[in-house]
Formats: structure tokens, C-alpha cells, sequence
């Protein structure tokens, strides 16, 4: 009995759910809940899991707890592929997205993508806030079900 | 890190987004629209757990497996108490139910407890609907984190 399946159920519904509930031309406010629900996950779990750990060295360290531990935790693998300009940007490469793998990978299905990938652009954030990084976290989808998630860091 | 903990948080935003967004004369909704995010979720679960079960032999067989393995993987426990009136009720009882222990045990939380009980009443109306048993679920909490789920059999 595979127990992630839970984690995947819960939030396909509240996808749905947020959708129906609000009108055409609110999709952004849904994709604004989506978001802040994730956020306030992603806070809570990176709480948790770095409670016994000591600091992290630098931002670089940071990102890679996130595409190690973190993604391993939420999503059964890790990320795939890590890459920085040095200069505040960071995209981490996810080339089997565990929320996107449900969805038909033909063309006329990617605007379906952006509601499946709000939530966990706001855990990103969230558990990169908890950890010190405040950052602006955007997803983009080329071919289904890879997809890339972008961090802005924001500098205070 | 613990995987259980993500369906909790997600579980907690939900019911917390659905509070928020509603107004006080609709709490009603909140807890029919949490029913039935749980039913989907419950059907889903039943139906993939027992792909590869023989058939259930009778109903109360059903209730064994929703007190026993259904009950293990989505609250990492199982029911402590079964009892029947073999009249068509079935009374499970959980003396530690995950969704409560999180909440003070204080009288006047009471009644902060309904909320926290929709989708998982949702939850068993939907897997036993899958496994061909139509009911109606509700719960009632005497002294918290101790819960009883009451099952009543819809005969055709």
C-alpha cells in the first residue's frame, strides 16, 4: 500500500476543487491560494526536517538540501539537474514531475500544467523562507512531465 | 523525515483555507464540500488497495478492512474498537485519532473538532461506496484525541 499516494490524492482534489469553485476569470486567484497553501507547507516541513541539522554553510548548500532531502521527501526522487548564474537565479531541472506524470503529455494539455505546479512552487518557497532565502519561485513546463522551477532570490 | 506528515499539513491548509474562505452562516458547506474532497479521496485508496484482494465475503468482512488496512496506511494505526448492532450500524472507535492530537484537549476546542472529522467521514463513505456498501458516516468526539466514526447502511 503505497503510502505517497495520499499526499498525491489530497492535493489533485484540492486542485480540482479550488478550480471549480472560482469563476474564469479568477484563475490567477486560484493559482494565489495554490500557492500560499504550499507556501505555509513548505515552511512548516523544512521546520521540521532541519530541526537536527547544523546551518547551512552558504545559499548554494541551501538549494541543495532543497533538490536532495526535501524533493526526496515530497516527491520520491531528487531533482535532476541543479544550475545557477552565480549571480541570485537558480533552476532546478525535475525531468519526471511527480504531479505532471497523471496528465496526458499531448501538447493541448499544458495549460492544464500551471495549477498542478503552483503548490509546490510555494513549498519551494516556503521551505526556502524558513531557511533564511527569501526568493521569488516560478515553474515552466516545455515537455511533459519535465519541468523546470526557477528561484529569484531576493536580496534584502 | 517523516512522510505521513505531508498529508497532515495538507490536510490542516485545506480545512483551514475552506474556514477562511467561508462565512460564518456557511460552515455547513465547508464541512459538505470537505465530505466530499474525502469520498473521491476514499474511492480512489479503496480501489487501489484491493486490486489484488480476493472479494470480501460479507460486510462486516468490509468493515475489518477498513478498520484494519485502510485505517493503518492513511492514519498509520488501527481502529482500536469494532462493534456492531448487526442491524446495520457500526460504531469504530480510534482513541488517539491522528487529525485531533494536534489540537488542544481544552474543553472549549471541542468544537473546532467537527471540521477535522468531514474528510475523514468522507474518506470511509467513499472507500466502502467503492466496495459496494452504501452508508452514511458520522462522527462524534467524547473527549478528545478519542473519536467515534458511526457507520449506518443505506439498504437498497
Amino acid at each position: 500500500m503505497a503510502d505517497e499516494i495520499l499526499f498525491e490524492l489530497l492535493h489533485m482534489e484540492i486542485v480540482g476543487h479550488l478550480q471549480r469553485s472560482s469563476q474564469k476569470d479568477e484563475q490567477d486567484q486560484c493559482i494565489a491560494k495554490l500557492e500560499s497553501i504550499g507556501f505555509r507547507i513548505g515552511q512548516s516541513l523544512a521546520e521540521r526536517f532541519t530541526r537536527d541539522c547544523s546551518r547551512f554553510k552558504d545559499e548554494l548548500d541551501t538549494m541543495k538540501f532543497v533538490c536532495k532531502d526535501f524533493w526526496n521527501t515530497v516527491y520520491k526522487k531528487q531533482i535532476d539537474n541543479l544550475r545557477t548564474n552565480h549571480q541570485g537565479v537558480y533552476v532546478l531541472q525535475d525531468n519526471r514531475f511527480r504531479f505532471l506524470t497523471h496528465i496526458s503529455s499531448g501538447k493541448q494539455y499544458m495549460e492544464a500544467a500551471p495549477k498542478y505546479l503552483a503548490l509546490p512552487c510555494g513549498m519551494i518557497r516556503g521551505a526556502l523562507a524558513n531557511l533564511g532565502v527569501n526568493c521569488v519561485v516560478t515553474a515552466e513546463v516545455s515537455t511533459m512531465p519535465a519541468c523546470k522551477f526557477q528561484i529569484q532570490i531576493q536580496r534584502g
